[in-house]
């Protein structure tokens, strides 16, 4: 069966050009990050099948974790792996397995993005931006009140 | 404590330049996938907090799904809600509950990275490139050969 186009709406459009709701906030999708157990063995997977190589590599000691970057146009395949037991990714590793963990957006404000979204009662992990890798400036968000998913904000 | 930076081994791009690995095959992320049960309630969500709107929208009867893309740069945050029981987002709703779904990366020739993938004994839940929204020609890989993550790969 061939896909079946719905029409478009256009009322989102017409309302965020009348003002309601704000200006774009996301610039870009900054990273999609994927929890795995072994980091070695997923970088090799991405170089060898799709030419994907690493852009920047760093341990994250707040966080407990090493990640690699892969970088695609302007955004990065976030790689994650766990660097002691009570890192939030071991536990999410233990209780979901490997796969899609994250999503960052990159935004131009942070602060500015992280009050938009609280000023709205809606719940943040970080109560005030912090330092990510590759000397980012970060908010999570809490994923109980964005539909299930963890939002990462990324001022570069 | 601030993040620590790690020296990037460099021995990626090294072998990516010197012929290990083929060509980037990513041109973008082309989507992130996000399953939701209340597909207004989400859009909703994300133009008011995010001034994130409908750019296209589109029931895809063959997965079973009503989507709802919103452009962030060059890619697309994709709101994927079931439209019957057996549609398999349906039922990754009913196991995992709503979340990050797959992750649509784009690429120049859908059946050539397919073919890619495959060679390499890497399985595909797609024998073959197939529609997919919006135009799109796309196929799917499994994701136990993947780290986890369900990959799609969109050729426009």
């Amino acid at each position: 069966m061939s896909p079946m186009s719905v029409p478009a709406p256009g009322q989102e459009a017409a309302q965020a050009a009348s003002g309601q709701g704000p200006q774009p906030v996301f610039t870009e999708i900054d990273h999609v990050a994927i929890a795995v157990n072994d980091l070695p063995a997923a970088i090799d997977y991405y170089r060898e099948t799709f030419g994907a190589v690493v852009d920047h590599r760093e341990v994250v000691e707040s966080d407990g974790v090493e990640e690699a970057l892969l970088k695609v146009a302007e955004s990065y395949i976030q790689l994650l792996t766990p660097t002691r037991e009570d890192s939030p990714v071991a536990k999410y590793l233990e209780r979901k397995g490997e796969g899609l963990h994250h999503i960052g957006y990159r935004v131009a404000d942070c602060a500015a993005a992280l009050e938009q979204v609280t000023s709205q009662g809606f719940r943040a992990i970080d109560a005030a931006p912090r330092p990510g890798s590759r000397g980012t400036t970060v908010a999570f968000l809490h994923p109980k009140d964005a539909f299930g998913t963890l939002i990462e904000l990324v001022q570069e």
